[in-house]
């Protein structure tokens, strides 16, 4: 039933799906190919989302000539996995559902046919079969559906045997795939989460108001693209430069809140803070919470090694930590405090400039100074 | 080249490898099907593990039959990724090597072939095809090894082009296969990365005695699997109940730290910590976070209703948090505080009794009464 050039395809779909980067991409590959592959008229795939199916993409080679491009037509919704609808029975039960006509579902079965879309675009589905798509804990990943099976004449006829075979094949590596598209981002979500629930837990201590850390933020990304990296790393630079204050959870209420000048002993402890962010997010296998900690350490050094915890020189300094301070300092100046004003941009800008070499990296300093126009854009725009 | 057998075998490999739960049967099961499908005399996998490659598992048909049960034999070690090794060759170039003979490998080529294995064990490599498992991200899994091509005769050959054709395939559905089997653990890893660097921050806070958490935790998930619930869970509990007063890290330190009693305005303030802790840990999409905060929030709640913050009664409370209610009593009683010293058993029990159906669900405290011995052994191991 099978013939050997299918079995061909088969496979080299099989290698195809582990290099698609982007989930979208990947469900049109795998719609497109159980087309082919079935030689059917259209194939759908529903994503699960919570107590839901999503309706991501649907291919249909007919209606595709009647309509145009479907993607700019239809679009996502979403079907309770429940017994009401086919797709929904699928997922509900996880179970194959092969119809050969839909418009003849028995009257007693649980779940019914959806015609809106045959009668707005004057379609006749007719044969059906619809595959629940299962990860390795056989935990539903979606719900893949095959529409009309022709035959070499064009003639609609049902789905066969071997058909079910191959959509189980295709459904298989679909779901491994789908999850794999899906899984750096929810890996990277979830170490936001860490450094998200840090800068919360913080927040109840009044060590900064969210504006100061959401400017850092900004600022450091944006000096970071502006410096020639990737604006991948730009993503992380921005979560990672705002837990730099976070060891400050750590210093005693008497340090933190002082609103006068702190004595000798007082600073050093206040120091403190930055080798207590050392502890809070040492060894961990995330980039983020790892390239957090190397800022929480280093952001107080400076440029001519007079700064603290380690008086690191010059390129000794990692860059993200010679990038926060600058950042920070700006911030600081550029803001009220209980022991200052804000100080107008004209006089930052020349209490910055003139701790170039000193404080500050001159490299940092100059990109610094070049995209002023776009930070002050996001000074006006996070303004307490 | 490729017969129509193999074909059909190897669409079948890609529909079963979506079904196996644990990684380790995951690879013997590639390692098998490796042989049978290439027609070769061993396989072995190995998985990146940061900068080196871990070797996981080698099936051997020939030293099998020689040595018996080969996991038990071979354990696992790992290579550098670099040019070395032949495997650390293919995991650093993400290079298909596809070498006829090991033995006649030229000495201008920066690999070599290591071989102990053969001279341990009496074995002859010969030809050898090694290939990069990759994402899709084209990032690094792992490498898959074949050894010793065999012809119908039984006579060692070069792998073909087919051959790398399968090969290709293999490892493409492997890797996916591999990272979905690591994927729910790395996830569940990364959530506890969050409650692990919550609580060391507010260790640097001096809230409790990293000893006192590790207890409740222990405590609470011991009577968890008591009460007859599923052992899985009693993990997540055991992270989830270490929250229960994180939202201490907002109270002020003249409060939190004071070594007398509290006034009832101070009380008050105390009080609060339940609803902060509630707050850090809001709105979370993983079941770990989301208990955290349900413990967080409820367990200073009474059975009676006389609780706090939402007086709630009865079944209304949580089940954890009426759990944590009592192990949280137990311990602070159980152990030397800056305002009492430690009471011993006898006495803790008795205050606990008279708490049955005022502070405490009375089933929870027969559970707790029924395993006493194992919860003393967790207290004599935890000791202060």
């Amino acid at each position: 039933m099978i013939q050997a050039k299918q079995w061909e395809e088969l496979i080299h779909l099989g290698i195809d799906l582990s290099t698609y980067k982007t989930l979208k991409k990947l469900l049109k590959k795998i719609a497109l190919e159980s087309i082919k592959l079935m030689n059917c008229q259209g194939a759908s795939i529903y994503i699960k989302n919570g107590h839901q199916i999503d309706f991501m993409i649907t291919q249909n080679t007919v209606l595709e000539k009647k309509l145009g491009n479907l993607e700019d037509i239809f679009k996502i919704f979403s079907l309770p996995i429940s017994n009401e609808s086919i797709a929904g029975y699928a997922a509900l039960k996880k179970e194959t559902l092969n119809i050969p006509d839909v418009y003849q579902i028995k009257k007693d079965n649980p779940y019914r046919f959806f015609n809106n879309i045959d009668v707005i675009y004057q379609y006749k589905t007719e044969s059906m079969l619809t595959m629940p798509m299962l990860d390795t804990n056989q935990n539903l990943v979606g719900v893949l559906q095959f529409i009309n099976r022709q035959n070499d004449e064009n003639e609609i006829k049902s789905f066969s045997k071997g058909d079910e075979f191959i959509g189980k094949y295709l459904s298989s590596i679909s779901a491994i795939a789908i999850k794999n598209a899906s899984f750096d981002q929810l890996l990277k979500e979830s170490y936001h989460e860490t450094v998200y629930r840090l800068a919360v837990a913080s927040e109840f201590r009044d060590l900064e108001t969210s504006l100061h850390i959401q400017r850092i933020g900004e600022y450091s990304s944006l000096l970071w693209k502006k410096m020639g990296n990737s604006s991948e790393d730009a993503e992380i630079i921005k979560y990672a430069s705002q837990m730099h204050d976070i060891g400050k959870i750590g210093i005693p209420d008497r340090i933190l809140q002082k609103p006068g000048p702190l004595t000798a002993d007082e600073r050093k402890i206040m120091e403190n803070h930055t080798l207590i962010g050392g502890k809070i997010l040492e060894n961990s296998n995330s980039s983020l919470i790892h390239l957090s900690q190397s800022v929480a350490l280093s952001h107080h050094e400076k440029w001519d090694g007079t700064g603290y915890p380690n008086k690191l020189k010059g390129e000794e300094i990692p860059l993200i930590g010679r990038v926060v301070a600058l950042t920070d300092v700006f911030d600081a100046l550029s803001s009220k405090r209980v022991y200052k004003p804000a100080f107008g941009i004209d006089k930052v800008i020349s209490i910055i400039k003139e701790e170039r070499g000193k404080h500050f990296d001159p490299k940092i300093l100059n990109s610094f100074l070049d995209t002023l126009p776009q930070i002050l854009e996001i000074y006006e725009k996070y303004k307490e």
